[in-house]
């Protein structure tokens, strides 16, 4: 009859085990006001309801980022209460807008697991997928963490490894039902950069800052319901000798709103290629970013076109002084004052768009 | 024409008197995503609207101490702005759910009165009640706070002191109207424990940890419009060689919310039969604690039953190591790090509920 | 094909020049909350749909400086990223409320340049306004600050420094359609002090004291999506010695927050005569306030009056030790200590309006 609750170890774990998470969560304005409250965002969508129908929309979706946060916060309590470490994200698609009033209802499936041999813990692979209260899937994504087991000796079976793709190609690009109208965001962000005025190779050094304090960190992860003692308990953090660690989806969140400056007219994130928090953050560091244009994508369509960024995220250095190390030829070697390296597609509207409009 | 609001002091109060408090509040969805932000709530009727919708309500209520907060810092101006000490808490009774949207007004009686053999300083007794812009009562409790004289040699009227029950006796609970459908509330939270699998005398370490941030407890008091100068002048409180006392009622939802995991299927607060504020809590403190079951009451219902709690919250301690005292006999003695003793009456669906559901 | 954004520098203004600052933003009763959470306001019209709904209003307007601080944030990527300091306000005239769900977009006009005698920086006037979604203006500003230049060598235009008021006349206040209704505050706020309570030269001091935190500025000052880097950027306020500087709007808002104690029965803000930060304000800072009554001004109104008001804001000090240095003769000098001079004007019902509502 114990109610004790202390997640799965990594020896608990089978492939092909479905995890239904508790509970379902229902997002609204008063998320949407404390996420920006807490990041900055001024997405050009979320910020307006006139922005969103002058854009063609019926209403304001919610960031992008906040809807990945809460998401991913629901998993958790099932698959990474005891994780060591946070390895990866993989093929995450924005599938559909969530909008206030929306819940969410996340599962993920166990699609690999390897242990280590050190025999001390393991890495899990799972498929998570969000889906709004009609069934529609919002969401979905791959991610991989290393999980302590809970006791070496336990057998566990064999090794599977699940192929991951380096990127969400373009036919597998969700496709947003924008229209003509999405030209008229030059109007409403008064910046004329559009997916033609941006080349391959291009970097954009954004020219924010931002502090983390302790409080701030501590909001937003609460706010995603999101339980890792990591980010909470400071008792436990300072009898290591550390500090407690910053979530890497806030550090997310926050490059991606210092990010807004030189990407003013992106509409929305349609993929997460692969992304990893490479040192940690901690409150009282100070985040800057820097993005570069990797490919622009062609999406078969005159409203929008796709690029595909890197964004690198650093602490207590200048934008200008990062550097984008070679992600092609295996894991990138980066300065111990990055934190983030994600590679990314957004949606952003072609000048076709505004020929079409005229 | 003076315009000093200096509060009440002990020889203002009469008993019978009728304070009404400025002014009443609507809460919204806003309140609830900040509630959430601050204390990482993860209660399931509150979390999404589906779950209430699946457990047979119209819409989700407001968190328990969400209200019970906001109700309780209306009455600070008028009752404890020159508080020593919030001395405790007794037949608190959570009488209807609120839904955003709805205004809260708050009157107090005087119910008693005593003053200290120093004659510097008095006990209030207050019986406060919320009620909805319906008219109907939502909240209400007693509450008995240490207040200092403006002039020791004031004289005061004969010692009141009112009959205050231990427990919330099983026929003065509130019934909330839950049907057979609060049996769904395992899928959702995807733990199976209900009324029947609680034993008397059970105890739960949970597992979670809290740190409290100055910035965070500021927010969720001035969330609740509570003004007492204890938490906020940090003048005042460093003049004086310390710092800013963290609201109690803040303590209180923290220990709720980390109280989630072993009891997932709550549905309701239906009382506090008992509350003190052992020990201060400060800025950089983790929180803990531990709930034990005092006694299971059957409320002649088929889908819910009562479960008696006693939940004690601690600082910078491993959940294991708090003690429970016997409460039976007066005051009981507790360690200095223990922060708060709370005894409560919880509804959750009964496994009867199940079975006339099938 | 350059993305930076690096802000307008003195020799960019021309007079005449109109500035549409992206983008619009909705507000709800998600930022509502939150400013509550940040500042403490109990502001009657604002704190409760009911309190609206009994003095005459079909909703409950957002908070003045909410309002204001959101529009003002929309000002700063156009006017202010490259600041040296924000000078002063004129002729802030609040026009008419703005409820949830309305969306602001605000435009700016430069009324005004003075090159400094260095030659490094100039004196930039704009007169900026808001404007609701159906077009109506509800806010509109005057603000003189300096802004460095790119090249010290640049040529200036001639030197035009705009009249301005050091009062908004009672002519040119803003006429809101109050009715009888507005007698009911006393009602709600338990508090009998109306416009002919208020005598010319009487003086509050607020008794309520604020300290300042890291993560509640930060909040507060990402809410308006206000990016000035003073406010955000750790580490170049930790290079130059210093540390991070707090919004002087969010001093305006908790400061106008602790001023409720004395004017509970204010309505709205009518205008802001003049306002300057006197001295910055850190995290760590307990910040109190006194008020003077400086002028009444009869409305021509039954319902209302107007009060001019001159609010000083002060950090680590108790409020009876502000001064109120004469601010007719040029610029006041100020104690170290005072970080806020703001002299504005509000609506409060009559008594004539509670004799005519017989």
């Amino acid at each position: 009859m114990t109610k004790d609750r202390n997640g799965n170890f990594f020896e608990d774990f089978r492939v092909g085990m479905k995890l239904r998470h508790a509970t379902p969560r229902t997002l609204t304005e008063g998320d949407r006001s404390l996420y920006i409250g807490l990041t900055g965002s001024r997405a050009v969508l979320a910020t307006a309801e006139t922005n969103a129908r002058r854009l063609g929309l019926h209403a304001r979706p919610l960031e992008d980022l906040l809807v990945f946060n809460t998401a991913f916060g629901k998993t958790v309590p099932d698959v990474s209460l005891n994780a060591v470490a946070n390895l990866g994200y993989a093929d995450v698609r924005f599938l559909a807008p969530v909008f206030p009033g929306d819940t969410l209802a996340v599962e993920s499936d166990v699609i690999g697991l390897k242990e280590n041999t050190s025999r001390k813990s393991g890495i899990v692979y799972v498929r998570s997928t969000a889906r709004n209260q009609h069934g529609a899937d919002v969401l979905t994504w791959i991610r991989w963490v290393m999980v302590h087991k809970r006791d070496a000796q336990a057998p566990c079976a064999e090794a599977v490894v699940p192929p991951l793709e380096a990127v969400v190609s373009p036919d597998r690009l969700p496709r947003h039902d924008f229209g003509a109208a999405v030209s008229n965001v030059t109007a409403l962000t008064g910046v004329m950069d559009l997916w033609d005025d941006y080349e391959v190779g291009e970097r954009i050094d954004h020219p924010g800052a931002m502090a983390v304090n302790d409080s701030d960190h501590s909001i937003a992860t609460r706010l995603y319901q999101n339980t890792a003692k990591a980010h909470f308990d400071a008792r436990a953090a300072s009898a290591g000798g550390g500090r407690r660690l910053v979530y890497g989806g806030h550090v997310m969140s926050l490059c991606k709103a210092l990010a807004y400056d030189g990407l003013e007219n992106a509409l929305t994130m349609l993929a997460i290629n692969a992304g990893s928090h490479v040192n940690p953050t901690f409150a009282g560091d100070t985040l800057v970013c820097a993005t570069t244009v990797i490919d622009k994508f062609d999406l078969g369509d005159n409203a929008v076109g796709g690029l595909r960024l890197r964004m690198i995220g650093a602490k207590n250095v200048d934008a200008a002084s990062i550097v984008f190390p070679d992600a092609r030829a295996g894991r990138p070697v980066h300065a111990p004052d990055v934190v983030l390296d994600l590679d990314y597609t957004i949606a952003i509207p072609k000048k076709s768009a505004t020929w079409s409009n005229r």
